[in-house]
């Protein structure tokens, strides 16, 4: 199994010392970050983290290096990178990091793209022009557009329709067409990545008590539940639109292998609130296998040691379990 | 301390079984039921529970009676309600015994109100024209659109700032004003009902991550930050806009008392995620101490003997200890 790739993310962030903390636990499928040695090996002196550097030539050469030192394919960086002052001097490298790994990923050199968090708004000074990582991925892998992000924890998956817009935005996008290709996304990755033979979606309503009839807005007549009639037309296992407020609770949760939910918000606050260090994000739609942390930069905590490096560690554990569950099936 | 007057609800729902095991566990301060006796008798021989039934003729005799007998003060159904099937013949008797409970709480012969799950469609046929129970209340007890809206569990309390609107509609109706009223109406509250001396609020941001500096929309900037400043001018300890996805984690629920909220799933979905069992409803701004159970008439389940009282028992227990707060305060 080819070595995942791991992105440096934005250098003045949590990234660095996060992947420090991950080679330390080594409790996932071998990985190489994609960053500047000679960074990583002065952040490790800083922190007092023991974790030797060593620069790899290939990703071939990541798996007979991991056990002893962190394997790490040279980016170089234009400028320091002291934690909390992100410089866009280095914007430059952090998008190589992504693209590079895109590519290595794409050739099957790596097996999966795990990313670190990066600051859209310093890589916006430097020509980047996506809404963020995942759109900018389904770009660089020919797939624009085709992007659905998902957020995994033990507890719960969950499968927002619309992400970074307003709530208003949400409501104005939220059409049939949307949420129907969600939905057969999410169902074939929940078969084909997740080992799910015969996945059961749940679809949340937009409205309180999903519209209660009417009384309470139309979107969920009008646009929700076409979608659903035409998901269970294509054979998918799919129920709702159910009242937004029940649907999370552990009784309800048993029901469904993922939650489609119409807004940010909807999706995030049961996920966070029932754990909000086990999620991952996980990009479906993709020609590669994409996961991250579900956290920021976290300018504030950089460089202070308090960085918890959980969701990171469970996203390589998930990008990697998937490798494995696709070579399976 | 006065009783506390337990409305009918829906005779149709599950309320006249979860009256009936709300006073077999008797857990609470006493109470008394404004219903049939006559149909609360077959109601608890039907379902094989041990509740001797008792009219009485004032909430003054139901102190002494509470602890061999269900006291009940006697509204008379028009027809036969059997589980499941509401009869509009029924609504002046629903309607009464809202109205007597308020009455008697008004003049202090009732402690506080409690009320069962109605089904407002049965009731519109009978000319009720109110969107719920609590405007109801708020107009017999003399403050109408001064009701405020509390679901508090152990875990949780929050206050939606619009309730049962559509979600388009709830964006429309946010306003400045309407958040600095409920703010204050739940500090006001948390000082006299719950006892706590300094209330800290934290209020969420309508969008995701609370707008991102007006990436993600402008309401938060322009109507909640606004309401923010004028609760800190009055003295209020109030923090916020927050981003909604990671308020509600249990770190964060440490650092507040109750959350505001800008809609209702917003508030209701973290509520019912943590604890969907012990949630109570509890109406701030009125003259009289009102809360209900967090849950509705559940014709589907009415009569089955599976109904969980859960909630109504919590619902009895928080406005018992409301009313003590009240008296020591």
């Amino acid at each position: 199994m080819p070595p995942i790739a791991l992105t440096m993310g934005d250098p003045a962030g949590i990234g660095g010392e996060l992947t420090l903390r991950a080679w330390l636990a080594r409790t996932t499928t071998p990985f190489f970050v994609l960053d500047d040695p000679e960074r990583l090996t002065a952040l490790a002196a800083r922190m007092k983290l023991p974790v030797p550097v060593r620069a790899i030539g290939a990703p071939s050469e990541a798996a007979g290096v991991f056990a002893t030192a962190l394997p790490v394919l040279p980016i170089r960086l234009a400028a320091p990178a002291p934690p909390g002052r992100p410089d866009p001097a280095n914007a430059p490298a952090v998008i190589a990091s992504i693209r590079q790994a895109a590519e290595l990923a794409l050739s099957g050199q790596a097996g999966a793209v795990v990313t670190n968090p990066i600051n859209k708004a310093a890589l916006y000074q430097a020509g980047f022009s996506h809404p963020g990582h995942t759109e900018f991925l389904a770009e660089l892998t020919g797939v624009p557009g085709q992007e659905v992000m998902m957020l995994a924890a033990p507890a719960l998956r969950v499968v927002p329709v619309t992400v970074h817009v307003s709530l208003l935005a949400a409501i104005a996008r939220l059409d049939t067409a949307l949420i129907l290709r969600v939905g057969r996304t999410t169902a074939a990755a929940l078969r084909r990545d997740f080992g799910i033979a015969r996945p059961r979606l749940a679809v949340a309503g937009l409205n309180p008590h999903a519209g209660e009839q009417g009384a309470l807005g139309t979107e969920d007549a009008s646009i929700v539940v076409p979608a659903i009639r035409a998901l269970r037309a294509d054979g998918i296992d799919v129920s709702g639109p159910y009242p937004p407020d029940t649907m999370f609770t552990d009784h309800a949760r048993a029901g469904y292998d993922a939650a489609i939910c119409m807004y940010h918000d909807q999706a995030l606050i049961p996920l966070k609130t029932l754990d909000v260090r086990h999620g991952v994000n996980v990009t479906l739609g993709l020609p590669i296998v994409r996961t991250s942390p579900d956290h920021g930069t976290a300018y504030d905590i950089a460089g202070t040691g308090t960085a918890d490096a959980t969701s990171l560690i469970a996203a390589l554990e998930m990008a990697g379990e998937i490798v494995a569950q696709r070579a399976r099936g």
